[in-house]
């Protein structure tokens, strides 16, 4: 796949098929994971891949909670928007799609068919975050939908280390969830403000001498 | 370009030619970082990009106290290494490219043509850093090398918003620098710990079903 199609149409995709994704598809994911970068080259991340069902139903009562959690205060500024804005509102059909895909999720996740948490040095997001990025973008050229959380490990911490098995010893921090699986939906680009309006050249609020159609590519 | 030729090749590159980068060549890379996700999809991005020879000078300043203060704390052990290791272990050369490299930003970073300075919202590293990735990567498949760092950020918070005349708000929050311009380098495949034994499967530790070739892919 062209690095821009993967670019431009790698989004989060929650609902997925629960079919299996095969070693040989996870390995060339990950293998294309650690070639990105990390501070001082230190490469100091593990990848760790859940496919049991039990394990993944464990996860999946967390997440439910902190995603009603998260709906009560993070995203109530959202959710007000979902319940009260105009429904023709393009701002609201979008918040009300992501709203129902995270649902979805909290839902169903024990039947994704995988589960990968990211680990890396503590304050090592510059690292631990290009390299899931990638792991996306790999993941998008295999057909594989992914989508990201920070919830679990914000909110429930020593549970999720506990029902990984993984250490609290200040080496290994974890980071993130991805989930992953062959995608119900349809790959697109997603919209987004366009470039110029989010850039700024030489000093902080100087208008760029650039725009750009938006998006610039379509798939 | 092929994505796997972008995520394979796309390295830190720091010794760069002082040739400008057009405004189209910026503003295509920054289209492609504004499709990366964020959470809860808020776009919550800002992108500066400095050309102006003053205020790059200024920033080159602080990098190279900051590099010259990381080599003394956190580098030390890579600094004894390179200055008491096997001068032919593959560790050591590794090593003693990388702090060439660095130093050599240090010392030229006014002629860099092009540094982007990214904000987004303070905690927002999940999203900041996957869409800086796509700019890296974006800027691969252009022909243009860039590196990260968060150092100046991390010592010299309010000497940066000054220099850069960014708001201290509390709105948004300044995450990195990457340095961009045209390589006097090759791309190639930087060497890794194989993916196999960065990973595991279930639990925390336990070794994982599949193997894979180190790397799976040349360029």
């Amino acid at each position: 796949m062209e690095l821009s199609e993967a670019l431009y149409t790698t989004r989060a995709m929650r609902r997925v098929k629960p079919d299996p994704i095969p070693d040989d598809v996870i390995a060339r994911i990950i293998d294309a994971a650690v070639r990105a970068p990390s501070g001082g080259n230190t490469q100091r991340w593990r990848f760790l891949i859940v496919t049991n069902h039990e394990t993944k139903s464990r996860v999946q009562r967390l997440y439910s909670v902190g995603l009603a959690e998260l709906n009560r205060t993070q995203y109530k500024a959202t959710m007000d928007l979902i319940e009260n804005g105009d429904p023709n509102d393009p701002e609201v059909i979008q918040a009300r799609k992501t709203h129902r895909s995270a649902t979805w999720l909290a839902e169903n996740l024990a039947s994704v068919p995988a589960l990968l948490f990211a680990f890396g040095k503590p304050n090592g997001e510059s690292s631990i975050y290009p390299a899931l990025w990638s792991v996306q973008l790999a993941a998008r050229a295999e057909g594989i939908g992914t989508a990201l959380t920070t919830l679990l490990f914000k909110y429930y911490r020593p549970e999720m280390l506990e029902i990984l098995g993984a250490p609290d010893d200040g080496v290994w921090e974890p980071f993130a969830m991805l989930s992953m699986g062959y995608p119900t939906g349809r790959w697109d680009v997603a919209k987004r403000q366009p470039a110029h309006e989010v850039s700024y050249q030489e000093r902080w609020g100087e208008p760029v001498s650039w725009r750009v159609p938006n998006p610039l590519f379509s798939y």
